[in-house]
């Protein structure tokens, strides 16, 4: 994977070789440049990457030889990466003011692994409040941070995502399959996984554009109502409807998933998640309560963690305002108060890896059209919250969580799993 | 199913077809046994049992007509389950001082469904946090609690459990199989959801009587280190491990899981969570880290509830003294301060159901030998166990989780759960 950034990339003057027992190795002002290279690697961990700082002086791990470089193009931009490593580097990244040769997606696993388990630091714990304050997924504050990704122009997804426009973990039956054949066995194995019989109807909360609710329609025989606030994606859905000829049997409603009314058969929920402030899962499952009942069931798809934390806050800032990855811990909270019974859970973590990487190869295929539609700070941003997806579920720093819940007076129809996996090449 | 208590009971003395807007009707002195009907159908909801008091007065559900007759014989029986209707019926149905004519099971199956989510009273509660105390899973309480269930002998056990003595949740792959099918389809399932790999080490926290452990050394290669605190279990293990060649591969440790030493490929644990005190999913969460660090994986099996709540007081106090059924976030307590993924949830608990029908009817063929080893106390106890566990599983107020997961610097082999289904029959 070559970075677009890369030619504006300064090559470095020297290339050391690093001493023994040192934590890094470094060139020019002796005292300070080590200093500064222990700083930076004591932020980020042990991480095989070398840095260039000014175009001049390198600072190397001495652990480990490096897997790239980063350019680190003013003194500012180090201090602030030692401060606050992620923030600052997503920032700089986007800015223009370091570039990286070599693979950042590989480079990013590297840092995530090595930063590990570290303790989230206090400025950082800080300002992670403070944002989960400004970003609320309030009523209007929802359609706020949804307006601000969602509605970014449907003509820009279209770039990079799959025809069908489904902007959630694919399901690859194989590691080969196509974007296109993947999102469509996702699509197929969520329907299985709710045992989906025909004239049933179903709640989506989040839709997107709308491929799941007319896939269910369609394929299923169920009656669908699909709940959205992002303009762009409802009209783009309701527009495949009529084109499907689903209007009958598929609505699509731009209106708050708080809004969803009784009486369904089933709840679905892909990707939608992950915009619900956690502190309020209980009344997400109160919804889920009122929508299905205790004789429902459904399923709730999200990027997760494999601990409770909150979420990036580069991405939050500049990406997904409002956004957060719950642990299965959070997620018990909507679910449990009402003795929903957990059927299922599935990891598709590797699947949002290698959905993300077709994504991004469409996406570095596009780029100069990205930067013709929205500059290039916007292309430079977009790329690394793609590849440090990639890495964070390489990593496991991130985790895909598919849930399949009953409602407390609702008997299982299947007796085991096989059914799913009957199906060859489904 | 025919209640061995059956020809105990005497006869009602009269037939009363219920008065319509009613909660419950009855005949006799009319006020005190229409209050007394009433207060009844209070604690235990609109179950459709019918009641009759001292062989003479009949308490019906007006609601519904009865699926089976609960014979009360004193007066302070009644009062007590006005009171406390789980635990009083419980004492009463081991001591003969009520008899049950129609299927036990499926009253019991009425009278949860019929209970529902009500809170649990404070009488309840405050009696269950004192139990808590008095059977607390220390070193030295788990040693007492495991004695009074597991050693009560290995010729009891025989009676009822397939020849392997599995005592956990079987995997029916049809419904049809047999339990010796089932239980063997169980050992196999577990490790190919563990994905072993031959030269592997595993340790066990909890083995019963070895069947897992011998099973994974023989078929898949590993070598197991088993714990268990149960003298009674671990003399039949290794008997077992002797007879079937497996003694170098397999070693039978009678100690606590909290001595498990480190350095181990995979942890699991089947049925033992349940006596883990849940105050100390944490620790539990560090034996496991000390036992196989950021780079292996395990499964954990066990009861477990839709919801976060004490475990029935009367199995705790008559059956298993310090047990308690987790929910998933309880369990969450346990992975999620190391960052274990988890990677599948799977609920069995109609595979739980079927597993105990079949242990009821094992039993109940063999009532009048457990009469002749302990007692009719004890063989009512112990039909009341299985058949409340019947009815709990078939209910949903009790599940039956296994979760696998992975240390956070694993990185998963299977790509689908697919491979798990490919052997028909298995």
């Amino acid at each position: 994977m070559i970075d677009p950034a890369l030619h504006l990339a300064t090559k470095p003057t020297d290339m050391i070789i690093p001493a023994k027992g040192q934590t890094a190795s470094s060139v020019g002002s002796p005292r300070i440049e080590k200093w500064l290279g222990e700083q930076l690697f004591k932020a980020i961990g042990p991480a095989p990457i070398r840095f260039v700082l000014r175009g001049e002086t390198e600072i190397s791990p001495t652990a480990s030889s490096p897997i790239g470089t980063v350019f680190i193009h003013d003194n500012q931009t180090l201090v602030k990466m030692m401060a606050d490593p992620e923030m600052a580097f997503g920032e700089a990244y986007a800015d223009g003011r370091v570039h990286v040769n070599g693979d950042l997606v590989r480079m990013l696993e590297a840092v995530y692994q090595s930063m590990g388990a570290a303790p989230e630091r206090r400025y950082a714990r800080l300002t992670s409040k403070w944002m989960n304050w400004w970003q609320a997924n309030t009523l209007r504050g929802s359609r706020s941070n949804v307006h601000r990704h969602y509605d970014l122009g449907n003509d820009f997804y279209k770039l990079w995502l799959d025809p069908q426009m489904v902007y959630t973990c694919a399901y690859f039956a194989s590691p080969q399959a196509t974007l296109e054949e993947a999102q469509e066995a996702k699509l197929d194995y969520i329907c299985r996984k709710l045992e989906l019989r025909s004239g049933e109807t179903v709640v989506e909360a989040g839709c997107g554009w709308g491929a799941l609710a007319l896939y269910m329609a369609q394929h299923y025989g169920v009656k669908v109502k699909a709940f959205n606030i992002s303009h762009e994606q409802i009209l783009f859905a309701r527009r495949a409807a009529t084109e499907r000829g689903l209007s009958d049997r598929v609505e699509f409603i731009e209106d708050d998933y708080r809004n969803i009314p009784e009486g369904f058969d089933t709840f679905v929920s892909i990707g939608m998640l992950e915009h619900v402030d956690p502190r309020r899962f209980a009344d997400f499952g109160e919804i889920i309560h009122r929508a299905v009942g205790d004789t429902g069931r459904g399923l709730l798809h999200f990027v997760g963690r494999s601990h409770t934390g909150d979420f990036s806050r580069w991405i939050r800032k500049r990406i997904f305002p409002g956004a957060h990855a719950p642990s299965l811990a959070e997620a018990m909270n909507i679910l449990q108060p009402r003795h929903y019974a957990v059927l299922d859970v599935e990891n598709l973590r590797p699947h949002y890896a290698r959905t993300l990487e077709h994504w991004l190869d469409r996406y570095d295929a596009s780029s100069a059209k990205v930067v013709e539609m929205y500059g290039p700070w916007f292309q430079r941003a977009w790329r690394l919250y793609l590849a440090g997806s990639i890495a964070g579920f390489r990593t496991g720093t991130l985790q895909l969580f598919q849930i399949t819940f009953a409602g407390s007076k609702r008997q299982t129809a299947s007796w085991t799993r096989a059914p799913l996996y009957a199906q060859a090449g489904r």
